[in-house]
């Protein structure tokens, strides 16, 4: 009827069966990876069929046995697919079927392939999420230790790109630390989700809702977002210009035709992957969006975005701890980009300490910047004189706020870049740290 | 000598300062929303200066007197902007004072802009976070009374949208409530981060990190995927050909050409802002990607996405409550969509239950459905003497099979179909309610 | 010193080489793609080189006879990657250097990494957009095909989802045809970018710049919107309660539970597809976002991006072709659905045609149709004096309008559906296919 | 029946119009931007009408006028909006019926509310972008201008921000005003597309379609991934370590708490819009997403995002335009920022004129760079010896290399970096501008 039909209607020649929908419609050539667990949760659901008295004890043996025999399979490599096999799921069906015969044809009894295909990306995320936690929780350990390692290193901190205050290197470091523990966050909910103490509510909303992908997509898009922002940041410090940093030779490469020059291609990576691993975010939510209720074949599309999302990130959390780990700091470039008028701040904070209204510091600060750059000199080789002339609060002891180490110190407060704050932070990191590790 | 510059390259004339630009930077269009969280904000901030010796207990006072004027004067709409108020915070700032004078000066000592506006909007989104919320418990209020009251109400159940298996209407509507309440999880994260009661680490981290807009904007965006869904179906569910509901006249419109037509504007409507809603959440990542770290002006751009979607949740939430509360249903049209063939999967289930396994028992049962469309006749209507060609293990007891009251009964694991898992599913989310309001 | 930092910061050994790194950096795994481009670029630009006398003719000659070696090789399958092969262009220039020694040196004077890569891609999709042309092209003959052959089946036509009015089966499928040809306007402009006639103005824009690619993942998510519409249509179309068409076995699939089902998940698998080409558009433009001008390496997404993206088209244009091309439609339930009130826009225009001004003949319409209703009987069951009721204008050729080929013979304006409007619409269509292959 | 059902069910009270779901369904709030184009759409309707024999000239006359009095109010601000007006086309109906009575009922005859829609906003985006390409056009201008004026001034080229080689600044300004040309292609398919003299082929694909909608959101989203990447630039040049260019005041803006700084808030707003205009498109596409096929009020949301995209595009360019016409350049940094290592593909170019393959010059540059690093020496400060150890071909001529004016003028081919090869691409914009003013 079809090839009829076909011909009729002019369109290429169509068989019983289009060979090319076959391919659109399996998804063998990804889901593969979900061998171990499609085995796993098989064997639990044959257990619960022999507690409902719907599999004798020898039968939930003999498919437990069979489903070994597929796991080894496929642990060795010598597992063959058949042209039939659509999905990860018949084809293992298929070989226990080969192994043990007609009994494994009561394995599925009271499960849909929906329920199947669901349970098996939950358990393989709960698996993979536990790995890149651990990843990332490397990451932040080697970001702490450099951070108590460095505290010492002053350098200019940023806003809208231009010089503000003084801060710590470590202060930096730890902004990042911190940042970077979204998933510690995450993986509450995707546990929560995951472990299965908790039934699913409703069967109808089971089948169909995929919030757990989309959360672990999402956490991966706002975790990317960090990290290339992290990234930016050392390519910055890493030019020619900031000189602040230096990559180590086994994440930059050479160019083929300026033979002077190493590129920062890691952290180039880096930055790039936000887009991708949003973008199947994004592709996720757009296929979700209007569907009718319960199974439809478009949630087909969760799993290679969750497979792809997944590899990016191992290998984004693996190359970023290796580029902090080996990174090379330039104390003396840090040290020499540190200048005066960076001290404004604190020169106006001088004045309230004498009294004056912090907006009119402000102002008389900035007056002190102005009358400098007039006379071309730096803020501090204002004489006491000429400071006293924006206000007679100046009096000698304006040459502490001099002092870059000093001016730090002043940050004390609980997230500072003060020593003692800086510590504080370390000491929290190392403390989550801790409570993952029990 | 910006505008001889501007002379010089041809450009349009460029004074001190460009208008266009001006308007550009300015926020006060959108941020003066924020009013009473700057206020309430500095309040607190000035209690700070107080208790740290920056302010006497004098100037205090004044300060907080001032500022319970300002929000006076906001909340009976005569404050009056000025042109040179560029966002909320100088505003208020600016007309503090007008109204106490210099003292107002002393109101910043030590408090950047960034962490006045990052702290506004967090305090701003704690209290709108918390009535979205009771929008939300509302809607699922209202689906669980439905469910509740008309769960005797059988109808088909549909996969693929093709007729699955009868289900009870009520499932139907707990699947929707239940997906409905990722801002209960959300919500725990969200005040997690809000309720300040825990520091914010880091000091660059916190001006610049705006992880808590994008896990809001995030959940909005997951919450309107799950509302575009019950919206399809419900528009699924109203069409002729369907009939199985009826939305009131008070959540549909007339056609301005074709007077018989009523369309399901609500639900459309409903089913369209997950695109907007998730156009927000794409747009900050977007902008948020490859920042470098602290704080840029770029970060201006959470605000409006902020309001825009906290409006459009408010209304989509109640226009939801309000097409459930008033749609009708047509029960006689819903058990006339009930057809026997839906009960093959059931008929399977009868030789599973005489021993045979599940797979050889759905090949059977295909059979029978084949058999039955070849003769043109219902599932049902097949002898059992016909039956029995396909298998010996038919007998009369067949006949229980086609009983779609039966058929639902049968699902009464947690989480399906039969009255008392109906029930129990009504009781858990009633339980959340509770756990809400307490 | 890499190994040494490694050691002190406590991260994961680093050696001179991470094979992390090596492994995210390297593209090789898919821009293999391009081996074929590659070698023809290559040609190409020692052509110049010799032209430019920066090779002698029998350098050149030696180049491009070791060139087709290479290509050769690749062509059947012998060409060996080694593990230093990061991407297609060094693989060549490695293979090339063994086959014909020094001389291969010299194929890239002047020219960089980065330029290469870009024209390579170019090239690729110079030859790949024509391909998915032809397939594009395939699926809107086919359409075209079946809308002349069945031009006189009516069917509703549908606004909300709500019936509106009868319109011809053809109509709708040449909406689907005519949605279809984006790529015909795309494809000018890529050709136009890609035809290499013009010379691209700034060396700096032409190695960053990657519109090209933008734009062809943007033209992929707008046809895939179009496809995603025609394949929600269709699935509606094929549910239980519409029952107007029939996916051939071919693009169906059975469910694993359920005997009695036939799954549309060709059409499903199409509208899914929008959202992960979309998701590879809106990932690339968030890589592009705030790079900074010239190469960086973040550009090297785009490949993988343009691969996958023309991969899917190809296929979901092919099943697309296939599924349109196999369909069956029942006339009869189509005829069926058509019913009397769908000409109340009919009765208005027949009062308009009387003098009455339309928005009171769209209110008398209106009142007709609610004293059928009221009444209980269908829209043409009125009596003539009934209808006077409402207007003294009725006469009795009102009879005319109750009649469905009357009625879509009035659309006969361009576009519209009447008969002869169809075939003008497919004449045009068949122009476009016509002046395609000229 | 509404309110019986509202307090059956629990939810909040509703009466027969839902007054949230009014303001819902309501679009007059943004698209009363239409009123022009409405009046001007149904002035040329109504002269349809009457060619077509359903008004008379008395009628059509009468109509015309009513509209232009319509017209009049709204340009004199004097329209008076009632609470019933939904959209802005019952507005302006509405006033007409006001003014002229029963005839204007006739105006809307054979004419559905979604063709108005539809109209009305291609009229208005026909007039828009035609004002947003004069903007753009005008930053192009600009650009050109300084190009000319500039261009002897040189300073590094970068990849990956690493300094590359030396590169006229002119070469960098014309890379962004030919990056900045999208729109003239674009407004050629816009202009296809909006100047009607194409009659749309397919009534059910006119009122639902809305890729001239998008593709004006992606044009705008990939212009401002441009121009995202322009200002990444500038604010890079601006930053202290880079010290290349000096905003003028006129785009910057001071900090509340650090006297001495000058932010680059106009550079990073712009930055920062390319996410906003991005998720707009990205959002309509989901809205578009499997939508059943002609008009379903989620279309509705085309508009707000045309009208918010549009403002948006036209501050950004003014602001763009206003930033890069009063930028002021530091020759002497850009000077200074030169380096002689930068020269070293000029110096493996000498060897390639000598006769040496490129990939072993190549090489011998990289050594060269190695040497002169060892040695802490300058690269132009090896000795012809030194030289020479690593190849005998160079010899005293060697010294042309270290000419940063020498080394730009090679790149002479089109599109390079040449003083020839800059006023060549100056010439060609140019050519665009006056092209595009004819």
């Amino acid at each position: 009827m079809a090839s009829e039909s076909g011909k009729l209607w002019g369109g290429r020649f169509v068989g019983a069966v289009d060979p090319i929908m076959e391919k659109f419609n399996s998804s063998i050539a990804y889901d593969r990876h979900l061998w171990e667990v499609d085995v796993q949760g098989s064997k639990a659901y044959s257990r619960g069929l022999e507690k409902a008295g719907l599999l004798t004890k020898a039968e939930m043996d003999q498919i437990l046995h069979g489903l070994d025999k597929v796991a080894e399979e496929w642990a060795q490599g010598t597992f063959k697919l058949s042209p039939n096999d659509e999905d990860i799921h018949t084809a293992n069906e298929r070989r226990l079927k080969e192994l043990i015969g007609e009994t494994a044809g009561k394995l599925h009894t009271g499960r849909s392939r929906n329920d199947q295909v669901v349970t098996d990306l939950r358990l393989w995320m709960r698996q993979n999420c536990s790995k890149l936690s651990s990843l990332l929780w490397e990451l932040i350990r080697t970001m702490v230790d450099r951070a108590e390692a460095e505290r010492d290193v002053l350098f200019p901190g940023y806003t809208h790109l231009q010089r503000a205050q003084p801060i710590r290197w470590s202060h930096w470091i730890l902004s990042g630390a911190i940042a970077g523990n979204p998933l510690g966050v995450d993986r509450e909910l995707l546990q929560a989700e995951l472990n299965f103490g908790a039934i699913t509510l409703n069967s109808m909303d089971a089948t169909s809702e995929r919030d757990f992908v989309a959360e672990f997509l999402f956490w991966a898009s706002l975790c990317m977002t960090h990290l290339s922002r992290m990234a930016e940041d050392l390519i910055l410090y890493g030019t020619k210009e900031f000189s602040f940093v230096q990559l180590s030779d086994a994440y930059s490469t050479g160019s083929s035709l300026m033979p002077q020059k190493k590129n920062p291609d890691s952290l180039e990576l880096i930055r790039s992957k936000a887009g991708r691993v949003f973008g199947r975010c994004a592709g996720l939510l757009m296929t979700l969006k209007g569907l009718p209720s319960t199974y439809n074949k478009d949630l087909q599309e969760d799993k290679e975005a969750v497979f792809e999302v997944s590899d990016t990130m191992s290998a984004v959390l693996q190359v970023a701890t290796g580029v902090i780990s080996t990174l090379q700091i330039h104390r003396e470039n840090m040290a020499r980009a540190l200048s005066p008028d960076m001290l404004a701040t604190d020169l106006a904070y001088y004045l309230v300490r004498k009294g004056m209204p912090f907006r009119q510091a402000h102002e008389a600060s900035g007056k002190a910047v102005f009358m400098a750059e007039t006379k071309g000199v730096a803020l501090n080789q204002l004489s006491l004189k000429e400071l006293q002339t924006i206000s007679p609060l100046f009096s000698a002891d304006v040459s502490h706020v001099w002092d870059y180490g000093h001016s730090v110190e002043q940050y004390a407060a609980l997230g500072g870049t003060a020593r003692a704050s800086v510590d504080w932070q370390i000491g929290q990191v190392r403390a989550l740290l801790r409570a993952q590790q029990a």
